[in-house]
C-alpha cells in the first residue's frame, strides 16, 4: 500500500503533549509526507482548506475544525481522518461518511483512563481516605462528620450508559462480586447478558443503586437526564459519579441534593471550567471534585499520537482500523 | 453430631459490634449452651479458666486471653476455639493444636477488607484524587505540588508477603494489566506460578515496582524489614503502601524519606494509636493517613459473627472448617 501524506492540524504546542519524540519519528517514518502546523492554535477550516489538496490522511485533535461538505471538496484525495482525542460528532459530520472518508480516533484509549478514574473515586468515596486523612491531620481519629466508611464487595453498581466508558468499567469492578445493573436504551438484551449486566430503567437504576455512576453521551434526550427528580430518587449513602460531561445533570438541582449531606458524589466535569471559586459545591462536604482529569494524566495524554499512528499505519498497510468510527454509531456517540 | 456448648468470651460492647441481633439468635439455635460476658472487657485467662469446664467450643475477639497448657489443663472438652479477628498467634499457643483443639478465625474475612482498602489508597494517590480536590477549593484547578498524577494500567506491583491479603489483592490488579512481583521467602515457585506472578527479593522488588504494598506478618525476622536501606531503593513517584503493622517498616528512616517529597506513601498503621497531633507524619505532602481502618468497615465488623458461625456450624454437622489455622502455618502467620 502507499504511503499516507498527511497534514498534522494540531498546533505546536498541544502536539508536544499528545505525543513522544518518538511518535513524532516514526510519523515522519511511516508517511510520504507530513505537513505540520507551526502556529500556536489548531488551523480552522480555512487554513486546513488551504493545505488540504492532495493530503490522504489528517492528524487531529481538540480544537479541530468541522470537516463540512466545503472543506471536503478541497480535500479530493482525502481518505482518512485520524482524531487524537475523544469526542468525534463536531469534526466528522455525516458528510465525511458519506464520501467515503474514514474516521478513527482516540476515545477506546481515553475509555480506559476514564473507567479508572470511575473506580478510583468511587473506592476513594466508599472507604472515605479523603475524610479519615482530613480528620486525623485536624486531631480527630476517626471522626469524618456525615461521611459514612463502607464497601465496594457485594454491592449494586449501577452503571449509566453503556458507552464505552461503562464496557472498560465492568471488569474493573468484577472482582469485588458487584452486581453490576445498566441503565442505556441503545443496551441489546444480547449485548446486556454477553456484558454480564442487567438491564434496568433509569428510574430503577437510581432507586436501588449503591454506587451510580454516568457515561452516556450528551444528546439532546441526555441533556440534563439526570434531574431534580432522579437525584431524588438516589438512596441514602450512596456514590453518584460523574465524570463524563456537566450537562448530563442539572447542576442546580445536584447543589440543592448535595446539601443535605445524604450521599456521596464526585465530579470531574462542570458547567464552567474552571470550576468558579464561590461556586456552592466548593464548600460542599461528601463531595470528591477534580479538575477535568479523568480520562488523561500526563503520562496517558503523551501517548495519545501512538494509538492514531497505530491507526495510521494499520489503514496504509490495508488492515482493519481497530477504532473505526461508522456513521451508524454516530448516532448514540459522544 | 451434637449442639455446642459455646463460652462467648467477647464483651458485651465488642459483641454488639461485631454481631448483627440475628448472628446472636442464630448463634442461641446453634449451640445446647451459650454463657455470654456480661463484663466490659474480654475475660482475662483467670475468668475462662472458672468458666470453660465442659465447654466445646470458644467463641473469642480482640482482647482475648491465651489459651496456654494452664488454661487448656480446665477445658478437657474444648473442640475449637473461634476467633472472631485476625492475628491469632497470641491466642493460640502450639499447645492448643497439640490437644488437638481446633482453632479457626476471620483473617480470610478481614483480609478481603484490606486488600480492597489497599488498592483504594493506591489508586486516590496515583490519580491524586485528594490533591486535586485540596487545590481546586483552594482556588487552583490543577495545580498539585509535588504530586504526580499517573495511572495504575501497565505498571509494575510489588507485593511484600504473599499472606491472605496479598493473594486477595492480586485479582483486584489483574483488570488493569499490571505485572505483579510478589517478595515472600515461603512462596513456592508453582504457588507463584498459580498466582500468575513472579518471585523477586525484597531488594529487587523495591528498586523496580511502581507500587509497593506491605501485607507481610510481623516475626522477628520482618521487624524494620522496610529500613532506610530499602526505602532509598523506590523510585521516584512510586506509591508505598503499609496497612498491615507498623513494625514492618522503619518510622524514623520512612520520615526522613517522605520528607523528600519523592514518592506518596499510603499509612493506616502507626507506632503509637491515635498518631499524636505533633507527628511529622501529620504535615507531610504525598502523604494519605487513615485511622487503622483498613480491615474493618462498620459493616464488615457487625459482620464477624457471621463467619465465626458458619464455622461453629461446620463444626458441630463435622464438615470441614473454611477458615482452620494448622500448626505448620502459625509460625509464618500474623
Amino acid at each position: 500500500m502507499s504511503a499516507p501524506r498527511v497534514l498534522v492540524t494540531v498546533e505546536q504546542p498541544l502536539l508536544r503533549r499528545i505525543a513522544t519524540p518518538e511518535a513524532l519519528a516514526r510519523l515522519e517514518r511511516l508517511a510520504e509526507s507530513v505537513t505540520f502546523n507551526d502556529a500556536d492554535r489548531a488551523w480552522d477550516a480555512a487554513a486546513v482548506r488551504e493545505r488540504i489538496g492532495g493530503m490522504t490522511a489528517v492528524l487531529a485533535s481538540w480544537g479541530s475544525c468541522t470537516y463540512d461538505e466545503r472543506l471536503l471538496d478541497a480535500a479530493p484525495d482525502l481518505e482518512v481522518i485520524c482524531y487524537a482525542a475523544g469526542t468525534i460528532r463536531s469534526v466528522a459530520p455525516p458528510a465525511v461518511f458519506e464520501r467515503g472518508v474514514r474516521v478513527t480516533h482516540a476515545a477506546d484509549f481515553i475509555a480506559l483512563g476514564v473507567a479508572e478514574h470511575t473506580l478510583t473515586v468511587v473506592l476513594a468515596l466508599l472507604r472515605c481516605t479523603g475524610d479519615f486523612d482530613a480528620a486525623m491531620r485536624a486531631g480527630r481519629w476517626r471522626d469524618i462528620g456525615p461521611a459514612v466508611d463502607r464497601e465496594l464487595y457485594g454491592k449494586r453498581y449501577g452503571i449509566v450508559g453503556a458507552s464505552k466508558v461503562g464496557r472498560r468499567l465492568i471488569p474493573l469492578l468484577r472482582p469485588f462480586d458487584v452486581e453490576v445493573v445498566v441503565a442505556d436504551p441503545y443496551l441489546t438484551a444480547s449485548d446486556a447478558q454477553r456484558l454480564g449486566v442487567s438491564k434496568l430503567e433509569l428510574p430503577n437504576l437510581m432507586r436501588t443503586s449503591d454506587v451510580i455512576s454516568i457515561h452516556a453521551p450528551v444528546l439532546p434526550e441526555t441533556h440534563h437526564m439526570i434531574d431534580a427528580g432522579m437525584l431524588a430518587l438516589i438512596k441514602d449513602d450512596a456514590v453518584l459519579v460523574n465524570n463524563a460531561r456537566s450537562a448530563l445533570i442539572d447542576t442546580d438541582a445536584l447543589v440543592a441534593e448535595l446539601a443535605k449531606e445524604r450521599f456521596d458524589c464526585a465530579l470531574d466535569v462542570f458547567d464552567e471550567e474552571p470550576l468558579p471559586p464561590d461556586h456552592p459545591l466548593m464548600g460542599m462536604r461528601r463531595v470528591l471534585l477534580t479538575p477535568h482529569v479523568a480520562g488523561l494524566t500526563p503520562e496517558r495524554r503523551s501517548r495519545l499520537m501512538d494509538a492514531m499512528l497505530d491507526e495510521l499505519e494499520r489503514h496504509a498497510n490495508g488492515q482493519p482500523l481497530r477504532h473505526e468510527v461508522t456513521i451508524d454509531q454516530l448516532e448514540s456517540m459522544a
